[in-house]
């Protein structure tokens, strides 16, 4: 095979979820592509990584200091939703129904991990309640045991402000998903925490 | 959403096969990732599009003017296996079974997608065949209307050189396949040519 493909196709290889396979056609598909095309997706990639931050205030995904949802001063100041990762906040970003603040901490506490509290952002998180305008704090973490972890975590340190409000995102059965295929610890709280109709 | 994100995003899920949320899995990938590897898949991808050549003689991907395969003197000149794409003769080496020479037409012959034999390499094949070392060309090329097109439009064109042998890919029943999963016209066919067993 020729040196160019073969190295072509070794890093797209790299990717998570691309196969050497899936890294050929993606290789090959290129080439029908016009040189700028290519070019204007590697400078994206070479851009995104070596120019992207992380916001001080929040440490989402940032291009200045302040990302552009900490910047926007119509967003809500009381209200935090709490996340594990950049794409939760796209996740809850493009329900547009959420008009508070942000904090991604980065990961979860997993000690199979070797992830600890202090590698997440959890003390710049009181820092931000410590100035007083926040009123709630909206824990929006998986329900994995590393989640559950984060969250018990997180409202002991939370003990040190009072008068914070702490919620976490409802459970329950999803809309469109089948009751035969959900798991039985889903359906029971579903059941438990049913609701009034009308 | 961060401008350097969503340009990264844009562009990745330009590629086949990805979508917007496949391509955000790749972006945060990136990110965790050194920016020394970033610029090696992207300075990878840029060498590919740019300093890639088609092979003179056979018309495969190729860092030089005569490909690897062209190249090697130790194959053999006399069998040429004619396919429709570069990839195509990467999944026929991979066999590790055959030792001839290759010519990638680039496309098949396609009324409907414009695709007429001028667009083709089979001028160049049958340049080749006429420098008369050639005594065999397989033509192995898929079962489509538009590959039995091809063949008979290149077994045509072959009647002008006479002496060649000509042959395609046996059909029949793949390994690992189960009857009742392939189609009526293999299974007879695979019927009328059995063969002897031992």
């Amino acid at each position: 095979m020729s040196k160019l493909l073969e190295k072509a196709v070794a890093e797209l290889a790299r990717l998570p979820g691309v196969g050497r396979r899936t890294a050929l056609r993606l290789a090959i598909h290129l080439l029908r592509r016009d040189p700028q095309e290519v070019s204007a997706l590697t400078e994206a990639l070479e851009r995104f990584r070596s120019d992207i931050r992380y916001c001080r205030c929040c440490n989402n995904l940032s291009d200045e200091e302040l990302c552009p949802i900490c910047a926007d001063t119509r967003r809500d100041r009381t209200t935090v939703c709490v996340v594990e990762h950049v794409k939760d906040v796209i996740s809850i970003e493009a329900t547009r129904q959420y008009n508070g603040l942000y904090h991604v901490l980065g990961g979860i506490i997993s000690p199979m991990q070797g992830i600890s509290p202090s590698d997440l952002k959890i003390d710049l998180l009181l820092e931000n309640i410590g100035r007083g305008e926040i009123r709630e704090v909206i824990l929006a973490l998986n329900t994995s045991v590393e989640g559950e972890t984060t969250v018990f975590y997180i409202t002991r340190r939370l003990g040190e402000c009072p008068g914070i409000r702490i919620t976490s995102l409802a459970r329950g059965i999803g809309f469109g998903d089948e009751l035969d295929y959900a798991d039985e610890l889903t359906i029971a709280h579903a059941l438990h925490n049913r609701t009034e109709i009308g």
